[in-house]
Protein backbone atom coordinates (compact mmCIF):
# COMPACT_ATOMS: atom_id res chain seq x y z
CA UNK A 1 0.00 0.00 0.00
CA UNK A 2 1.61 3.47 -1.20
CA UNK A 3 0.53 6.08 1.01
CA UNK A 4 -1.41 9.49 -1.03
CA UNK A 5 -0.91 12.84 -0.31
CA UNK A 6 -2.80 16.21 -2.16
CA UNK A 7 -1.24 18.54 -3.89
CA UNK A 8 -2.55 21.68 -5.96
CA UNK A 9 -4.49 21.30 -8.92
CA UNK A 10 -2.98 24.80 -10.32
CA UNK A 11 -0.10 26.02 -7.65
CA UNK A 12 -0.20 29.79 -7.53
CA UNK A 13 3.77 29.27 -8.27
CA UNK A 14 3.51 27.50 -11.21
CA UNK A 15 5.83 25.31 -10.28
CA UNK A 16 8.51 26.72 -8.62
CA UNK A 17 8.43 24.01 -5.61
CA UNK A 18 7.19 26.49 -3.53
CA UNK A 19 4.30 24.76 -2.41
CA UNK A 20 4.46 22.63 0.69
CA UNK A 21 4.00 19.40 -0.87
CA UNK A 22 7.45 19.75 -2.06
CA UNK A 23 8.48 18.96 1.12
CA UNK A 24 6.47 15.44 1.66
CA UNK A 25 7.51 14.63 -1.60
CA UNK A 26 11.20 15.26 -1.00
CA UNK A 27 10.82 13.23 1.97
CA UNK A 28 9.66 10.42 0.18
CA UNK A 29 12.07 10.62 -2.14
CA UNK A 30 14.77 10.56 0.26
CA UNK A 31 13.58 7.48 1.69
CA UNK A 32 12.61 6.06 -1.73
CA UNK A 33 8.95 5.25 -0.64
CA UNK A 34 6.72 5.25 -3.75
CA UNK A 35 3.42 7.92 -3.30
CA UNK A 36 0.42 8.62 -5.02
CA UNK A 37 -0.66 12.02 -5.63
CA UNK A 38 -4.39 13.42 -5.79
CA UNK A 39 -4.77 17.33 -7.13
CA UNK A 40 -7.43 19.22 -5.45
CA UNK A 41 -8.46 22.81 -7.07
CA UNK A 42 -9.09 25.80 -4.48
CA UNK A 43 -13.10 24.95 -4.38
CA UNK A 44 -12.24 21.53 -3.31
CA UNK A 45 -9.98 22.15 -0.63
CA UNK A 46 -12.78 23.82 1.25
CA UNK A 47 -15.25 21.49 0.93
CA UNK A 48 -16.63 18.92 3.55
CA UNK A 49 -14.33 15.88 1.90
CA UNK A 50 -11.21 17.48 1.99
CA UNK A 51 -11.85 19.62 5.18
CA UNK A 52 -12.72 16.02 6.84
CA UNK A 53 -8.38 15.25 5.71
CA UNK A 54 -7.40 18.42 6.69
CA UNK A 55 -9.72 20.58 8.97
CA UNK A 56 -7.85 24.10 7.60
CA UNK A 57 -8.57 23.30 4.14
CA UNK A 58 -4.77 23.39 3.00
CA UNK A 59 -2.46 21.00 1.39
CA UNK A 60 -0.77 18.84 1.68
CA UNK A 61 -2.27 16.16 3.83
CA UNK A 62 -1.38 12.31 3.63
CA UNK A 63 -3.36 9.00 3.63
CA UNK A 64 -1.57 5.96 4.14
CA UNK A 65 -4.50 2.81 4.94
CA UNK A 66 -6.90 4.09 7.68
CA UNK A 67 -4.06 7.16 9.11
CA UNK A 68 -5.25 10.65 7.42
CA UNK A 69 -2.47 13.57 8.66
CA UNK A 70 -1.80 17.19 7.62
CA UNK A 71 1.02 19.64 8.22
CA UNK A 72 3.63 19.04 6.33
CA UNK A 73 6.33 18.98 9.56
CA UNK A 74 3.98 16.33 11.16
CA UNK A 75 4.03 14.30 7.75
CA UNK A 76 7.77 14.51 7.14
CA UNK A 77 8.07 13.45 11.12
CA UNK A 78 6.14 10.63 10.40
CA UNK A 79 8.11 9.13 7.34
CA UNK A 80 11.10 9.78 9.11
CA UNK A 81 10.12 7.84 12.01
CA UNK A 82 9.04 4.95 9.70
CA UNK A 83 11.75 4.65 7.36
CA UNK A 84 15.23 4.99 7.63
CA UNK A 85 17.77 7.77 6.48
CA UNK A 86 16.39 10.80 7.38
CA UNK A 87 16.65 10.91 11.40
CA UNK A 88 19.59 9.60 13.28
CA UNK A 89 19.38 6.72 15.52
CA UNK A 90 21.61 7.76 18.38
CA UNK A 91 18.38 9.28 20.89
CA UNK A 92 19.80 12.68 21.56
CA UNK A 93 20.58 13.34 18.18
CA UNK A 94 17.38 12.27 16.98
CA UNK A 95 16.15 14.81 19.36
CA UNK A 96 17.67 17.92 18.34
CA UNK A 97 17.17 16.75 13.99
CA UNK A 98 13.55 17.44 15.27
CA UNK A 99 14.43 20.52 16.93
CA UNK A 100 15.26 21.87 13.84
CA UNK A 101 11.94 20.92 12.19
CA UNK A 102 10.30 22.96 14.69
CA UNK A 103 12.73 25.70 14.57
CA UNK A 104 12.29 25.40 10.54
CA UNK A 105 8.29 25.99 10.80
CA UNK A 106 8.28 27.80 14.51
CA UNK A 107 11.03 30.49 13.91
CA UNK A 108 12.37 30.57 10.56
CA UNK A 109 9.53 30.25 8.58
CA UNK A 110 6.55 32.89 9.80
CA UNK A 111 8.54 35.80 9.35
CA UNK A 112 9.88 34.59 5.88
CA UNK A 113 6.15 34.08 5.26
CA UNK A 114 4.76 37.39 6.44
CA UNK A 115 7.31 39.24 4.10
CA UNK A 116 6.51 37.51 1.39
CA UNK A 117 2.50 37.84 2.08
CA UNK A 118 3.39 41.36 2.43
CA UNK A 119 4.95 42.10 -0.79
CA UNK A 120 2.18 39.71 -2.63
CA UNK A 121 -0.97 41.41 -0.77
CA UNK A 122 0.00 45.02 0.88
CA UNK A 123 2.50 46.52 -1.93
CA UNK A 124 -0.42 48.77 -3.34
CA UNK A 125 -1.30 49.95 0.29
CA UNK A 126 0.16 53.26 1.61
CA UNK A 127 2.13 51.58 4.28
CA UNK A 128 4.02 49.28 2.04
CA UNK A 129 7.61 50.78 2.12
CA UNK A 130 7.20 51.31 5.86
CA UNK A 131 6.21 48.26 6.61
CA UNK A 132 8.36 46.40 4.33
CA UNK A 133 11.59 47.43 6.27
CA UNK A 134 10.20 46.27 9.48
CA UNK A 135 9.50 42.93 8.08
CA UNK A 136 12.85 42.89 6.27
CA UNK A 137 14.09 43.76 9.92
CA UNK A 138 12.24 40.89 11.51
CA UNK A 139 13.10 38.24 9.08
CA UNK A 140 17.02 39.15 9.07
CA UNK A 141 17.25 38.66 12.42
CA UNK A 142 16.13 35.42 12.13
CA UNK A 143 18.41 34.88 9.20
CA UNK A 144 21.36 35.98 11.49
CA UNK A 145 21.15 33.97 13.68
CA UNK A 146 20.79 30.78 11.66
CA UNK A 147 23.11 31.70 9.31
CA UNK A 148 26.09 32.17 12.51
CA UNK A 149 24.98 28.84 14.27
CA UNK A 150 25.33 27.12 11.10
CA UNK A 151 28.72 28.29 10.11
CA UNK A 152 30.58 26.77 7.50
CA UNK A 153 28.95 23.24 8.04
CA UNK A 154 27.76 21.11 5.56
CA UNK A 155 24.23 20.45 7.62
CA UNK A 156 22.88 21.71 10.97
CA UNK A 157 23.61 19.05 13.07
CA UNK A 158 26.06 16.24 11.48
CA UNK A 159 24.50 14.43 9.09
CA UNK A 160 21.65 15.27 6.87
CA UNK A 161 18.03 15.08 8.63
CA UNK A 162 14.53 16.01 8.46
CA UNK A 163 15.72 19.30 10.23
CA UNK A 164 17.87 20.11 7.17
CA UNK A 165 15.24 19.05 4.80
CA UNK A 166 12.23 21.70 6.76
CA UNK A 167 14.71 24.27 7.32
CA UNK A 168 15.81 24.04 3.19
CA UNK A 169 12.43 23.82 2.10
CA UNK A 170 11.45 26.99 4.78
CA UNK A 171 13.97 29.38 3.12
CA UNK A 172 14.06 27.88 -0.45
CA UNK A 173 10.88 29.86 -0.70
CA UNK A 174 12.53 32.75 -0.03
CA UNK A 175 15.62 31.97 -2.25
CA UNK A 176 13.68 34.26 -5.37
CA UNK A 177 12.95 36.93 -3.19
CA UNK A 178 17.25 37.57 -2.75
CA UNK A 179 16.90 38.35 0.93
CA UNK A 180 19.32 34.73 1.02
CA UNK A 181 21.84 36.40 -1.20
CA UNK A 182 23.20 38.52 2.02
CA UNK A 183 23.93 35.02 3.70
CA UNK A 184 26.41 33.12 1.43
CA UNK A 185 26.29 30.34 3.60
CA UNK A 186 22.76 29.90 3.97
CA UNK A 187 22.96 29.89 -0.19
CA UNK A 188 25.05 27.24 -0.44
CA UNK A 189 23.30 25.18 2.05
CA UNK A 190 20.27 25.75 0.33
CA UNK A 191 21.90 24.74 -2.66
CA UNK A 192 23.21 21.23 -1.29
CA UNK A 193 19.72 20.58 -0.26
CA UNK A 194 19.06 21.11 -4.31
CA UNK A 195 21.77 19.04 -5.34
CA UNK A 196 20.44 15.99 -3.69
CA UNK A 197 18.68 13.41 -6.16
CA UNK A 198 15.66 13.38 -4.07
CA UNK A 199 15.09 17.06 -4.29
CA UNK A 200 15.17 16.89 -7.76
CA UNK A 201 12.99 14.26 -8.13
CA UNK A 202 10.60 15.91 -6.05
CA UNK A 203 11.09 19.05 -7.90
CA UNK A 204 10.57 17.66 -10.83
CA UNK A 205 7.60 15.86 -9.84
CA UNK A 206 6.03 18.82 -8.86
CA UNK A 207 6.96 20.72 -11.70
CA UNK A 208 5.24 17.83 -14.02
CA UNK A 209 1.63 19.03 -12.15
CA UNK A 210 2.28 22.33 -13.87
CA UNK A 211 3.21 21.59 -17.03
CA UNK A 212 0.50 18.83 -17.45
CA UNK A 213 -2.07 21.10 -17.20
CA UNK A 214 -0.81 23.39 -19.30
CA UNK A 215 -0.29 20.43 -21.89
CA UNK A 216 -4.09 19.82 -22.16
CA UNK B 1 18.96 14.07 37.09
CA UNK B 2 16.44 16.23 36.82
CA UNK B 3 16.25 18.40 33.26
CA UNK B 4 16.56 22.32 33.88
CA UNK B 5 14.76 25.11 31.56
CA UNK B 6 15.17 28.56 31.07
CA UNK B 7 12.82 30.95 31.47
CA UNK B 8 12.93 34.65 31.76
CA UNK B 9 14.26 36.81 34.60
CA UNK B 10 11.85 39.13 34.26
CA UNK B 11 9.09 38.49 31.68
CA UNK B 12 7.38 40.87 29.65
CA UNK B 13 3.88 39.52 30.37
CA UNK B 14 4.37 40.01 34.08
CA UNK B 15 3.50 36.16 35.27
CA UNK B 16 0.31 35.58 32.92
CA UNK B 17 1.50 32.81 31.63
CA UNK B 18 2.11 33.73 27.91
CA UNK B 19 6.05 32.85 27.57
CA UNK B 20 6.71 29.86 26.13
CA UNK B 21 8.28 28.66 29.10
CA UNK B 22 4.53 27.61 30.40
CA UNK B 23 3.85 25.05 27.79
CA UNK B 24 7.24 23.13 28.93
CA UNK B 25 6.35 23.60 32.21
CA UNK B 26 2.67 22.57 31.77
CA UNK B 27 3.99 18.84 29.74
CA UNK B 28 6.68 18.75 32.43
CA UNK B 29 3.90 18.58 35.59
CA UNK B 30 1.45 16.70 33.34
CA UNK B 31 3.91 13.81 33.38
CA UNK B 32 4.94 14.53 37.24
CA UNK B 33 8.51 15.06 35.90
CA UNK B 34 10.28 17.67 38.80
CA UNK B 35 12.15 20.35 36.84
CA UNK B 36 15.24 23.15 37.62
CA UNK B 37 14.48 26.83 36.29
CA UNK B 38 17.47 28.67 35.23
CA UNK B 39 16.45 32.49 35.12
CA UNK B 40 17.99 34.51 32.10
CA UNK B 41 17.91 38.57 31.50
CA UNK B 42 17.11 39.91 27.57
CA UNK B 43 20.90 40.77 27.46
CA UNK B 44 21.82 37.17 28.90
CA UNK B 45 19.58 35.99 26.07
CA UNK B 46 21.92 37.16 23.60
CA UNK B 47 25.23 36.55 24.82
CA UNK B 48 27.48 33.32 23.33
CA UNK B 49 26.69 31.19 26.27
CA UNK B 50 22.62 31.15 25.98
CA UNK B 51 22.88 31.47 22.09
CA UNK B 52 25.26 28.26 22.70
CA UNK B 53 21.55 26.43 23.86
CA UNK B 54 19.56 28.56 21.82
CA UNK B 55 20.64 29.89 18.22
CA UNK B 56 17.91 32.27 17.97
CA UNK B 57 18.76 33.95 21.17
CA UNK B 58 15.28 33.00 22.99
CA UNK B 59 13.60 30.88 26.21
CA UNK B 60 12.52 28.03 26.68
CA UNK B 61 15.66 25.56 26.46
CA UNK B 62 15.87 22.35 27.89
CA UNK B 63 19.11 20.45 29.27
CA UNK B 64 19.31 17.07 30.12
CA UNK B 65 22.54 15.75 31.05
CA UNK B 66 24.58 16.22 27.61
CA UNK B 67 21.52 16.81 25.53
CA UNK B 68 20.07 20.52 25.40
CA UNK B 69 17.55 21.31 22.75
CA UNK B 70 15.21 24.38 22.17
CA UNK B 71 12.05 24.82 20.51
CA UNK B 72 9.05 24.41 23.19
CA UNK B 73 7.31 22.30 20.58
CA UNK B 74 10.63 20.66 20.16
CA UNK B 75 10.88 20.29 23.62
CA UNK B 76 7.10 19.09 24.58
CA UNK B 77 7.42 16.49 22.34
CA UNK B 78 10.50 15.08 23.63
CA UNK B 79 8.74 14.81 27.05
CA UNK B 80 5.93 13.39 25.41
CA UNK B 81 7.55 10.57 23.96
CA UNK B 82 9.64 9.86 27.29
CA UNK B 83 7.13 9.95 29.51
CA UNK B 84 3.14 7.91 29.14
CA UNK B 85 0.48 10.71 28.88
CA UNK B 86 0.87 12.67 26.88
CA UNK B 87 0.86 10.58 23.72
CA UNK B 88 -1.63 7.79 22.83
CA UNK B 89 0.64 4.09 21.97
CA UNK B 90 -1.63 3.40 19.15
CA UNK B 91 1.00 4.53 16.39
CA UNK B 92 -1.69 6.21 14.30
CA UNK B 93 -3.55 8.35 16.94
CA UNK B 94 0.10 9.42 18.40
CA UNK B 95 0.31 10.33 14.47
CA UNK B 96 -2.36 12.42 14.96
CA UNK B 97 -1.79 14.43 18.26
CA UNK B 98 1.54 14.97 16.75
CA UNK B 99 -0.10 16.50 13.52
CA UNK B 100 -1.92 18.95 15.99
CA UNK B 101 1.19 20.06 17.81
CA UNK B 102 2.80 20.60 14.10
CA UNK B 103 -1.02 22.46 13.54
CA UNK B 104 -0.73 24.50 16.68
CA UNK B 105 2.51 26.00 16.26
CA UNK B 106 2.88 26.35 12.32
CA UNK B 107 -0.97 27.14 11.64
CA UNK B 108 -2.82 28.59 14.60
CA UNK B 109 0.03 30.49 16.18
CA UNK B 110 1.60 32.86 13.74
CA UNK B 111 -1.85 34.85 12.61
CA UNK B 112 -2.59 35.13 16.59
CA UNK B 113 1.31 36.35 17.46
CA UNK B 114 1.30 38.66 14.12
CA UNK B 115 -2.22 40.27 15.31
CA UNK B 116 -0.58 40.37 19.16
CA UNK B 117 2.64 41.91 17.17
CA UNK B 118 0.40 44.46 15.64
CA UNK B 119 -1.43 45.80 18.30
CA UNK B 120 1.84 46.59 20.55
CA UNK B 121 4.44 47.47 17.88
CA UNK B 122 2.16 49.14 15.09
CA UNK B 123 -0.90 50.52 17.37
CA UNK B 124 0.86 54.29 16.15
CA UNK B 125 1.01 54.40 13.36
CA UNK B 126 -0.84 55.49 10.44
CA UNK B 127 -1.49 52.38 8.92
CA UNK B 128 -2.98 50.37 12.19
CA UNK B 129 -6.44 50.51 12.10
CA UNK B 130 -6.67 48.88 8.25
CA UNK B 131 -4.35 46.69 8.94
CA UNK B 132 -5.95 45.14 12.11
CA UNK B 133 -8.70 44.48 10.08
CA UNK B 134 -6.83 42.60 7.18
CA UNK B 135 -5.17 40.40 10.66
CA UNK B 136 -8.45 39.92 12.99
CA UNK B 137 -9.83 38.56 9.47
CA UNK B 138 -6.55 36.23 9.01
CA UNK B 139 -7.14 35.23 12.60
CA UNK B 140 -10.41 34.65 12.30
CA UNK B 141 -10.10 32.23 9.15
CA UNK B 142 -8.18 29.73 11.67
CA UNK B 143 -10.23 30.22 14.82
CA UNK B 144 -13.27 29.73 12.56
CA UNK B 145 -11.37 26.19 10.78
CA UNK B 146 -10.69 24.98 14.41
CA UNK B 147 -13.77 26.09 16.12
CA UNK B 148 -15.38 23.80 13.30
CA UNK B 149 -13.33 20.97 13.77
CA UNK B 150 -13.73 20.77 17.94
CA UNK B 151 -17.42 20.92 17.65
CA UNK B 152 -18.96 19.64 21.07
CA UNK B 153 -15.43 17.75 21.69
CA UNK B 154 -13.64 17.60 24.68
CA UNK B 155 -10.43 17.42 22.97
CA UNK B 156 -9.32 17.67 19.41
CA UNK B 157 -8.89 13.91 18.95
CA UNK B 158 -9.87 12.04 21.88
CA UNK B 159 -8.35 11.96 24.87
CA UNK B 160 -6.08 14.98 26.16
CA UNK B 161 -2.74 14.53 24.44
CA UNK B 162 0.49 16.73 23.71
CA UNK B 163 -1.51 18.30 20.68
CA UNK B 164 -4.14 20.02 23.10
CA UNK B 165 -1.74 21.15 25.16
CA UNK B 166 -0.13 22.51 22.70
CA UNK B 167 -3.13 23.79 20.46
CA UNK B 168 -4.52 25.27 24.71
CA UNK B 169 -0.91 26.74 25.07
CA UNK B 170 -1.27 28.96 21.94
CA UNK B 171 -4.80 30.17 21.99
CA UNK B 172 -4.29 30.77 25.96
CA UNK B 173 -1.86 33.20 24.81
CA UNK B 174 -4.53 35.34 22.54
CA UNK B 175 -7.07 35.07 25.14
CA UNK B 176 -6.71 38.12 26.86
CA UNK B 177 -7.63 39.90 23.16
CA UNK B 178 -10.99 39.14 23.56
CA UNK B 179 -10.86 37.60 20.06
CA UNK B 180 -12.09 34.04 21.27
CA UNK B 181 -14.84 35.34 23.00
CA UNK B 182 -16.88 35.06 19.15
CA UNK B 183 -15.74 31.23 19.82
CA UNK B 184 -17.71 29.41 23.10
CA UNK B 185 -16.25 26.00 22.01
CA UNK B 186 -12.65 27.23 22.16
CA UNK B 187 -13.31 29.45 24.93
CA UNK B 188 -14.83 26.27 26.91
CA UNK B 189 -11.66 24.06 25.84
CA UNK B 190 -9.10 26.57 27.11
CA UNK B 191 -10.85 26.60 30.03
CA UNK B 192 -10.72 22.53 30.46
CA UNK B 193 -7.29 22.74 30.10
CA UNK B 194 -6.59 25.41 32.68
CA UNK B 195 -8.60 23.39 34.92
CA UNK B 196 -5.96 20.89 34.58
CA UNK B 197 -4.04 20.50 37.90
CA UNK B 198 -1.02 19.93 35.75
CA UNK B 199 -1.68 23.65 33.60
CA UNK B 200 -2.57 24.61 37.34
CA UNK B 201 0.83 23.89 38.97
CA UNK B 202 3.05 25.49 36.18
CA UNK B 203 0.78 28.79 36.20
CA UNK B 204 1.55 29.00 39.66
CA UNK B 205 5.25 27.90 39.33
CA UNK B 206 6.07 30.79 36.43
CA UNK B 207 3.63 33.78 38.00
CA UNK B 208 5.88 32.70 41.21
CA UNK B 209 9.23 34.41 39.31
CA UNK B 210 7.40 37.19 38.84
CA UNK B 211 5.78 37.55 42.31
CA UNK B 212 9.17 36.44 44.16
CA UNK B 213 11.09 39.46 41.56
CA UNK B 214 8.53 41.50 42.88
CA UNK B 215 9.39 41.11 46.58
CA UNK B 216 12.95 41.94 46.20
Amino acid sequence: MIPTITAFEQSPDRGKGQARDMRVRWALEEVNQPYAVRLVSFREMKEPAHLALHPFGQIPTYEEGGLALFESGAIVLHIAERHAGLLPNEPDARARAITWMFAALSTVEPPLVELEAATLLEHDKPWYRQRLLLLEERARTRLDSLSRRLGAAQWLDGDFTAGDLMMIGVLFRSKESGILNAYPNLSAYVARGEARPAFKRAFAAQLAVFTDTQRQ
